[in-house]
């Protein structure tokens, strides 16, 4: 199974497709686990697209209930079932997601090849999901006209492998191997302590993304997005439209640049663009002159971390 | 306002969009009217691609409630919201098409900028709908896995203009003129009679469509499609998984031919294929070999009847 940090932009428009670009929906590779965050209408199509391995996804993650992040998933659900999916698959997101959910399938009478898990978030603080062992993922409050959830992802290296030159060097044996492996150090002849952190190695390094779709302007949120490799956040608007993105709680260019500055988010990713936006010129122009990292996100784009 | 008839497939895949296929859904433009017929995933989408002008929908008809013929409605009222619609638009559709629209908007918290009425439809026998006074539509059953619907469509021509040739031979008075347009008849000098008919026309004939997804092969409809210009039929396989077909209550592209030969329609129009058809080359060679007119549908193709 391929091992990598990595994501897809799946769309990038806010409120309705318009300009090759889709409803909100992103795949998360993130270490050998495959996950979807939101899912627009459209989703599945832009899943074909771009070639998605769409059956590896084990978890849905869905901010909130709006149309534009959530209208795709009875289709995708619709389509796992009729190509007969086996494995379970998880969905997260704010109620009432179940009895939307459910009571679309009573309509249309769905029945599924494989279990659906749905579980309703509290949107009101942040909750740790135990997933897998090296796996945190925090949903945290964010603050829209809904309720809405942002989610961050952490990988923490837990197996470490043992440095070549440490089994040559020391002559270690089987035994020996195991138990460094195992988080031991080593006792060497002298009685000298090799520490385990310098006779192993962790391949991959922590990682995190976080997404935050869609919020107003919010410090509260920096503790959970703090440090990141890759922050997503929405940028509706450009700054001049700052009383727009306010009122209609939603945010700028402007404003997602500072707070992850704020946070020390190492690259910012940028989406969910008003249908005013026919082109994303302007955004590209302030994302140039800014001292962060900023990548104005299109529908497509991939990013590793 | 254009006037024409003409119907545009919008989606040809079943179950799932694939290959370039979208899910169900139609554009009917009947006379003056504009209607949409289905609604699956994507719809609004395909309205883009086509450049539909779908403010001037007023009604969308829909069969039933599995997901490729209605996923698409959430989201394509979300987005007529959008863009502040103003004019109502009437949903008609199997029960219980109300509370699962219903449960969606209040989970999304929807608000709405012009009225939405939604008309649940008894499935069980042929209701006419009253909408306009030209306009006569026939809803009637379908036999499928869960409650649907087919509709006929028949434009009635009641205004009637003078032929112009007539005013000069007669010396019609403007008094004369409008009586004949109220449908009476002229006496000339001699006591002769001169048939409305005679003196009239009708810019356009008597037309009709009418659509038949999804549905198992039932004579039983016949009394409902019989002398159409154009009939929409589900063929979803050919004519070697009548077993299949049979089972999963769909029909093959044989039956399609067959009962629009029975019904006497002008013109059938196929559609609603399965996901295990790459290509429809071995749909065109069934057609090209038939005694009917027959089209092998693909998204996009326009239809004047």
């Amino acid at each position: 199974m391929s091992f990598s940090f990595q994501i897809q932009l799946l769309g990038t428009n806010s409120a309705l497709p318009l300009y090759g670009r889709n409803t909100s929906s992103q795949y998360l590779q993130f270490g050998k686990h495959h996950f979807l965050i939101d899912c627009g209408e459209g989703t599945q199509h832009q899943l074909q697209r771009y070639q998605v391995k769409r059956n590896l996804i084990s978890h849905i993650f869905i901010s909130h209930l709006h149309g534009d992040h959530v209208y795709g998933l009875p289709g995708l659900l619709g389509s796992y079932a009729h190509f007969s999916r086996s494995s379970s698959l998880t969905i997260y997101g704010p109620s009432p997601i179940k009895k939307m959910l459910s009571t679309i399938f009573e309509a249309s009478e769905s029945r599924f090849s494989f279990p659906i898990y749905i579980i309703e978030l509290d949107h009101k603080k942040a909750v740790h999901l135990n997933i897998y062992q090296t796996t945190q993922i925090t949903a945290f409050p964010l603050k829209h006209r809904i309720p809405t959830i942002g989610y961050r992802f952490d990988y923490v290296p837990q197996e470490r492998n043992i440095k070549k030159e440490v089994i040559k060097q020391y002559e270690l044996t089987i035994e020996q191997i195991k138990r460094i492996k195992a988080g031991e150090d080593l006792i060497i002849r002298e009685g000298k302590v090799i520490k385990n952190k310098d006779l192993t190695f962790s391949k991959y390094g922590a990682k995190s993304y976080a997404y935050c779709s869609d919020t107003v302007y919010d410090e509260d949120i920096i503790p959970y997005i703090t440090n990141v490799n890759l922050l997503y956040h929405e940028t509706t608007y450009l700054s001049d439209l700052e009383k727009e993105a306010k009122e209609r709680m939603h945010s700028t260019l402007g404003q997602a640049i500072k707070i992850s500055q704020k946070a020390q988010a190492k690259k910012l990713i940028t989406g969910h663009y008003s249908s005013r936006y026919y082109n994303l010129e302007e955004f590209e122009a302030v994302a140039e002159k800014s001292s962060q990292d900023v990548s104005i996100g299109s529908d497509g784009n991939i990013y590793n971390f």
